[in-house]
Formats: C-alpha cells, structure tokens, sequence
C-alpha cells in the first residue's frame, strides 16, 4: 500500500530560513501568519492530508466518477465526507479576503498546505482548486453585488466553481471558440454551446456549482476579441439568492481519462443557460487569465506534489525491498541480500528526484510569495517588480515542475520495478496524474511559447532583466564565502548559458520567429535548471546559516548541503546541452515537406 | 481514431542501403533473402500489421484479459484470430531453422518485421514473442528429443511459450527464488511454487503452452548456483506426443497492469507439476540467458515500435489540427487557423522522436545482424568479433531504446494536448504499453549495470574496443569527405566522451565500485547516443553515395540529411552532459543515510 507523508518540516524550512517569510510581515495578512502559526497551520494541514484526503487516493482512481441515467455525477465513495472535511477546516478560503469569509492569510501559506494535500489526493483537490480558480476571477473581476452573491459560499466551499473554456475544435486557440450568449432584455444571456475537459464540472458534493463559460456574444467580433465570461450556476439563484430552478447546464458524458479519475472531467452541455456577463463584454480573455494564472501555479504545484508523493513511495520500497548485494560488500550480512537502496543506482534515481522536490518546493513557494507581495505590497514599486518576477515564474513553474514532476514520478515507479506496474501498488496511479499536469492549463509547448514569444520580451525585457539581476547579485554577494563557492560558481555557468541563450534570441529570433519557437522548450528548462540551482543556493546559504548560529537540526541541515553538491553536480550542467540546442536554430527543425512526417 | 502505416520503405533503406545485407550472403538463409525477397516479406508483414492486428489494439487494450471462474484465461475479442493468421504467414518461425518448420530466414529480417508487428498490436505480438524465447532456450539447451517433441509445434504457434522466472520476492536477483524440483524416479520432476508477471501466462488460442520454469532442485546449493531451467507443459504430452492431461499449473490471477492489457500476465501457480529438466542440472541460468538475451532485443525492438505508432498519430494529429496561426504569417489563409504542424515547437517535438526512431531501427537491425554473423558465420573470428559486438548493444539497445521509446510516446501524446490524455484517441495506450518496457527483461538500471559491471570489463575490454574501433574508423575513413564532415565530427566529439567517461570508470571505479554504479545509466545512454549518431553517420553516408548514384529516392534521401543533421545538433550535444554527471562520482549519491531519504 502506497505511503504518504507530509514534509512539514521541509516546507517550513523553505518558508521561514529560505524566504524568510516573516520579513513580508508588514503585508496584509502576514502579520497574522507568526511563525508558530505557519506551524500550526502546516501541521493541521499535514494531518488532514495523510489522515482524510490520501486513504481515498488509490480507492478513488480504482472507482473513478460515474454518469448516472438521470444525467447526475457520483463521485468516488468517500470523497463528499473528505471534501467537506476540508471545508469544515477553512481550507478551500485560507488567503481570500477575510470580507467574503476567507481566512486573509498569505496566499504562499495556501500554496504551501496546497502541496500536501494535491500529493495526498490530486482528483480530491481539484474541486476546491478549480472553487479558488473561480473565485480569484469574480474578486478580480466580479461586481460588487456578484461577489456578494457568489463568493461567501463558494469560499465556505458550499458551492464550488469550475472553468468552462476548451471546446471540441479549440483549446490553446480560444479565438475560435463558439458558444454563443444571446442577451435577454433581462440583462442576463441565454448561453449555447459545448464545453469538453471541464475538471469538477459536475457532481452533487456541493449544493451548486458556479460555472465560468467563455463565450461569443451574438454579433461579437470574430477571434479573441469576442470573447466574453459568463457566471452560469448549475442552479439559478431564487430571490433569495438560495439555488433555486435547474439551469440549462448538464453533463454529457464523463470523459475516459489516462488517469485523475476520481475528479469528474465533464463534456458540459450549456443549452440557452442563463448566465450573467462578468466583466467588460468581449473582454473575457482578460478575465479568464486570473483564473489560468492561478490554475498554472497550481497546476506546477501539482507536479511538485506528485513527484514529492511517489519519491516517497520510491525511497520506502527501496529501504524494504530485498534483492542482490551492494557492490562494496553486504550491507545486511543477516539477511538474503540487500535492501536495493544500498545500490547506487537507485539512489543517484532518489537523489536527483528529491533535488528536484526541494528545489521546486522552493521554487513553487518564492513564487507564490512574489504573487502576495504583487497583490499586497504598498510599495508601488515593489508590486510591479514583484509582478514582473510572477510574470515571467508562472510559465517556467508550470511548465518545468509538471515535466519534471511526471519524470519523476516515472523514475519513482521505475524504483519498484515490475511492481511498479501493477495498479495496486499505486505507483502507475501517481504516473497517470502527473501525466495530466503537462496538459491541461496551457499544454507545455504554450508555456514555452508564452515566456519565449510573450514574457521576455514584455516591456523591453524588464521582467527578465529584474530575474537575472537577482540570481546574479547572489552569487556577486556570496562568492567571498568559500563554502558557497561551489554553489554560486555552478549557478553562474549556468546564468550566463541562461543570458548567452536570450542574447541568442534576441539577435536571431526577430528576423527568423521559428528560431524562437524551436527553442522554446529548451529555454524554458533552461531557465528552470537556473531557477531551481538559484533555489538550492539560497537553501545552501541558509543551511549554513543555521549551521552556525548551533541550529539544532544537524542531519537535516547537513543533507541540504549534500543535497544542493549533488543538484549542482548532476543537473547543472544541463544547461549547456540547453543552450547548445537553441543555438543551433530553426533550420534542420523546419526543413522537411509538411508531408514527410 | 488511431493510424499506423509500416515503416517499409525505412527499413528497406537500413538493410540494403545501410547495413549492406546483401554482404553477407555466404551466411545461412541469407542467400535467400535477396533485395527483391526481403522487400516482398516486409510488404507482406506491413499487410497482416496494418490490417489484422492493428485493428485489434485499441479494442484490446480496453477489453483486456480475463481470468473466469473455471480457472481459464479469456483474451480479447478477435486476439485468437489475428493470432491464427500470423501462424499461417509463417511468422513465428521465420529465422527459426527448416529442420524444426521453420524457414531459416535471417534473424535481421525476424526483428525488421517484428517492429512493424509490434508497432501495430505489442500486447497480440507478445504471445508468439514469448514463445520465439522459448523456442530459442530450447534450441540451445535442448536434448535431440526434446528438440523434436516440443519445437516444430511451437514454431508453426500450434503451441505457444512463457518464461516463468519471477517470484513474488524475486525479480532481478533470481538466486533468491524458491519453487522446487522434487526428482522422479521416471526421470521427471515435480515442481511447485509460485510464479507472478508471467506473460501470455495463459491463454485458450493454442493447444498447449510450454512453460520453461526456473526452480531449485530439492538439495541444490543456495542462490544461483543452485537453479536448474524446466520444461512444464500446460498438458503433459500422450504417448503420441499429443497434449494429453492437464499438469498442476493454473492460472492464479490475472494481474491488473497499467498497459499491454491484451496479454494475459498472469500468476502462475506450480502445485506438483511434471517438469522435464532441460540442459544440465544447476545451470538454469545459463540456459535461462539464451530466452533473455533474445528477450533483451525484443523488448529494445518494443521500445522503437511503441514509440514509431506513436509518431505517427503525433504527425497525422498535428497535420490535422487547425490551431493558431504560424509566428511566421498564416500557412492556411483560408482556414481559420493553421495546422498545428506549423509550430516550430511541434516540429522540434516530431523531428526529435523521428531522429531517434530512424537511428534506432538502424540500431536495431544492426544488432540483429551481429546476432546473425554470431551464429551463422562460418569463420571463428567473425563469430567472435560479432558476438562481443552483441554483447554490448544488448543492454544498450534494451535500456535506450525503451528509455527513448517511452520518452517519444509521451512527446507523441503531447502533441495531442488534451485529447491525448483521453483512452479513445489510443496516445495513452502507446504511453501506457511503452512503460512496462523500461521494467520487464530486466529493468533498465540492471541493463546498465549489466553494461557497466559487466560487458565493459569481460575478456580485458576487448569487446568494448572493437566498438570504438568502429566508431573511430568510420570517422576516420570519411573525414575526408565535405560533405559528411558535420556528421563525423560530431560523432568523434561523441566518441571522444564515451571513450574519456569508460577512462574515468577504469581509473576510479576499481577502488570505489559506487563510481561504476552511480554513472552506469548516464553511461548507458552516453553510449546509446553515440551508437545512434553512429548510425545516423552509417545512414547519411549511405543516402549520399545514392543521390550521386542518381537514385530516385530523391526526397526520401533529402530528409534523411536532414534528419540526421538534427540528430547531430540537437541530440548528440547530450554526450557532454551525461559525462559530465559521470565523472561527478558517488559522492553526493551516496552521502545520505538511508533513514533521511
């Protein structure tokens, strides 16, 4: 049976020595995160992760979601007790404004209890995930009276919330997207069309479901400047804003997925739905990124807590399975051979993938930090750098840590062997979902697209410039130190192969655009490998930190230092295969006939 | 709907133009497969793989295989049929010698169409595969007797084969396995135990099934030394060689797998069973080799089936979908969007997969051919230089091609977004089935233990210089030619790597084996990538003595320059970078505790 838990002790380590939260305490809401309470908080979260949400993991991929004659959605056995659970705690509202019966606490605190529990039960979690999707689109964008409306019960969690975007022909190309909203005299629309992939799109665990539908308003312009969002509830609100009457919105079929099958992705049908318009007609676009910026932080978090979930199932069996004898001798002489951990292999295969997890743990909370400091700082200044560093963070998160995520999660299974294949051990399972993160939210072709095409060069580059700066300044800063020296020397080959890579773009991509595009995904791990060894630098320095103020975590402390030799040893050098590839252009990727495939 | 057409062409290129097949028509049964021979076998193959068992893989995978209440195995609809046809066709025995029903064709020209059939339907084609591994022990180990009772049925796949090795506690380090041979005073054996992740374990679409078992005879030494190889039919033959009662080996369960759901993995239980010893007492593992080693290839030859389906439906999808427009101005004005195949992204993602999947049939059919020249040529030092040749590319071909085949199946799903995540649209099934190849035969971290800890150090090295003398001599021989310089030199820097990483394990593997350990899977896949750039260098070489031979292949030849020049820009800079990680050491790896992972 598969094993889980949570690294309460490590996500600490990274929010209070690494990021140093409590510098941020003049932000709004920071204040109330003290130390003691992140530790309370995690811990708590801890226990409803392992305790609530990971025993109905395997149990609920076996029996997945089911559509039911009368059209209604069943979910797995015991997921409506565990989701309500998770409600009871507050925990779907923990950083939404304390107005609409959030907690107010720093969105990091979400992110960081986000990872226990997306690792505890990945399908559970998206149906709060996609509330929280919803609700940062109606905060941002909603009127006062929705807000009023809609967010109170979707932040206590007793409605939640989905994102209606891909249709059957269009999904990174929302431009050609046709479901259509005709205006009632009302002031509501009457909505049409049909919506595929919708994660938590139907299910009785909560009393409504409030969809957010892109559409095209009747005589809207063509492409993506006609689109529009829609606030379409499952149930129509009565006078008394309870769920009143049906509403034109069904599920028409569960979609057959490689795995998350314990969530309900729906194929939803909107037949002449009412909806309400949110935000400015034809500027839909604009409001559906709140939710997909969100969701793409998520969506990387998700890889990070898969890989975290199955490292840990790799190392258990590692430490238990029997077989063969390490190659400096026995290492359990009273026994018929050695547990397989003593072999090498297998631990250059747990090494890379726990550098990675820690890593991307920090990585996934400096960036849901910078989206705090972005929506709360006073400092004008300090949001815009603050938003710069989102900007540029949110594609590299989402699209590195779920390719690395699901690469991991591949080695983890690899470490059972052929057990690794059987359902049942739930290693194949932990594959699956992964498999789902590279995907949904943009597949990671767009995320390459949109830092390479989009993100670097957006306001002559400042976003990037802001990034290089920082990762620079800390190896200038700590290059006296000799202990970190190994650390900020690795890190800045691999800056510069990052800079010499952009300069590339810079001078090759404007005149011949598919030099981008060719080397779009290379950059983007590139950069994610400079983030990540950024990352362990910092978490090097504050280990030594603590090491000399007599910090009482000794082996703890000591294996991050191991740990970051190790990362800086095998996945640094990466860059330089990265850099090699994008360097070599377009040419050879475009040459072929479109037919010769 | 899924598409796979047979690579025919390709593969006709890779043996003729390639590997020069027609050179070694002084060996056996290749005076028989001349040009116009071999093309017609491959036209045949590409016939039955597209048209009978393609069909069936989808519907496969999603029936599955059964186990009913009267201990019988069900296999999917239409399985026993395809299954009869391919018996028909001759294929199982078609490398197998005439004197057992065979035809004696090359084996090179058994795994060229193997891929095909493989490609089309790999949990079908692991039925008559597991009995081709059993005919092959038998064939080295047998009695005369033995020979002629079981192999002219198992060849014609009257009957079929398994190989029965794991045990619940034992995989990889078979000395630990416990089922038992209790001798008879007739000369037979009883055996009883357990065996699990037996494929194509049982089945009702042969009349027999001739489990070959790993056991221990009753007061055998302990670990390896003590195993002996069995022959236990599903029926005990009559006394007219027919299959008669039923022995004590059933079926137990069906195991529930992640992929390859068409076959019939089963747990196979050995209560008092007839087993016939085959080759010498205690010396199973020898004979077992002969199964694996052929096994090995097979499953490389998986890797580059898998991962050649799933190209294909990638390219046919991204011709397909219309989605965005080109970074370089609209390709399809009058559509409302451009096919997806526009994106230099999806193009990078194809030419990858294809750079590999063209180099690695090339890889394939070589080491097929090696295979052939070691058990057919008449000279002794041909023989030799062959063999050691094979011993190499085994584990190499194994792990990287499955390794790489997998990786490819998932880009190939990648390109789908969305709907590639969805069971009906078939790229899951790919993803899914190319998993259990990096696990089965020897998970890959064993094959590159087995190259590193093994294959490089036996008889002094010889068999690892004699490659590197190729390498280096194909370098050498066509340096002088222009217009293939860009191709040697990068497979000499390549080269350089390879033969600099196998100096730093000579120098610092004999005194700390955890420096052999901790690089063998970078060092497996160092040395497949020089292998494949080699092949790339073989095969640019050939389709340039073409064009100047005028031939009309006039695109074909184009895109294999192509080709293999995004081979060598984009694939072979890893060389530097998997070296780099080895010659990092053991440290860092094995630092840690084992209580700290």
């Amino acid at each position: 049976m598969p094993v889980y838990k949570a690294p309460v002790e490590d996500t600490l380590f990274v929010l209070n020595d690494v990021l140093g939260i409590e510098r941020f305490n003049n932000l709004p809401g920071f204040a109330d995160a003290s130390a003691d309470m992140i530790e309370a908080i995690a811990t708590e979260a801890a226990k409803l992760a392992e305790e609530v949400l990971f025993p109905l993991n395997l149990s609920g991929d076996q029996e997945g979601c089911r559509r039911n004659d009368d059209g209604s959605v069943s979910v797995p056995k015991g997921f409506k007790e565990a989701y309500d659970k998770h409600c009871e705690g507050g925990w779907s509202g923990l950083s939404v404004p304390e107005e609409f019966g959030g907690q107010g606490l720093p969105y990091t605190l979400h992110a960081a209890v986000g990872e226990f529990m997306s690792s505890a039960n990945m399908a559970l979690m998206m149906y709060p995930g996609l509330t929280n999707g919803a609700v940062a689109a109606i905060l941002v964008h909603g009127t006062a009276e929705q807000k009023k409306t809609y967010l109170p019960n979707m932040v206590s969690g007793v409605w939640s919330g989905t994102m209606n975007l891909t249709e059957p022909h269009c999904g990174t190309d929302l431009g050609l997207l046709r479901t259509k909203a005709v205006p009632q005299p009302d002031g509501s629309y009457k909505i049409s069309g049909q919506k595929i992939f919708i994660s938590a799109g139907d299910h009785g665990m909560t009393e409504n479901i409030i969809h957010l539908v892109l559409a095209r308003i009747e005589g809207a312009p063509e492409g993506t400047k006609g689109i529009s969002l829609f606030i379409v509830p499952k149930f129509v609100l009565d006078a008394d804003g309870k769920p009143g009457a049906g509403n034109g919105v069904s599920c028409g079929a569960i979609e057959r997925k490689m795995g998350i099958h314990g969530n309900a992705t729906c194929v939803i049908n909107h037949d002449e739905a009412t909806g309400y318009l949110i935000g400015a007609e034809n500027k839909g676009l604009a409001a559906m990124f709140v939710m997909m910026n969100e969701a793409r932080l998520g969506v990387g978090l998700q890889g990070l807590a898969i890989s975290e979930a199955a490292y840990q199932n790799a190392a258990d069996y590692a430490r238990q399975r029997i077989q063969g004898r390490s190659l400096t001798g026995p290492k359990a002489p009273d026994r018929q051979a050695d547990p397989i951990i003593v072999h090498a292999d297998v631990r250059r295969t747990l090494m890379q993938i726990r550098s990675i997890n820690e890593a991307g743990r920090a990585f996934m909370l400096y960036t849901a930090l910078q989206s705090d400091i972005a929506h709360r700082s006073p400092d004008a200044a300090e949001r815009q750098k603050a938003d710069d560093i989102l900007s540029i963070m949110t594609p590299i998160l989402k699209g590195v840590m779920t390719d690395r995520g699901f690469e991991n999660a591949v080695q983890a299974q690899q470490m059972w062997g052929g057990h690794g294949y059987i359902e049942e051990n739930g290693m194949s399972q932990y594959v699956r979902d992964a498999r789902i993160a590279m995907l949904y939210e943009g597949a990671n072709g767009v995320q390459a697209m949109d830092l390479v095409g989009r993100k670097l060069a957006a306001n002559g580059g400042r976003a990037v410039m802001a990034v290089f700066k920082e990762i620079g300044d800390f190896c200038e800063e700590n290059r006296a130190e000799e202990r970190l020296a190994p650390f900020t020397k690795a890190i800045k080959k691999g800056l510069n192969d990052l800079q010499a890579a952009t300069m590339w773009f810079m001078s090759n991509a404007m005149a011949k655009p598919d030099n981008a595009g060719a080397g779009a995904t290379d950059y983007m791990h590139l950069f994610g490998i400079v983030i990540l060894g950024f990352m362990w630098g910092k978490s090097a320095k504050a280990a030594l930190e603590k090491q000399d103020a007599g910090d009482p975590r000794t082996e703890f402390l000591a294996n991050k230092l191991i740990t970051a030799t190790f990362f800086m040893e095998r996945m640094m050098p990466e860059t330089a295969l990265r850099k090699a590839r994008i360097e070599s252009g377009a040419d050879a990727t475009m040459a072929l006939d479109e037919a010769a495939f």
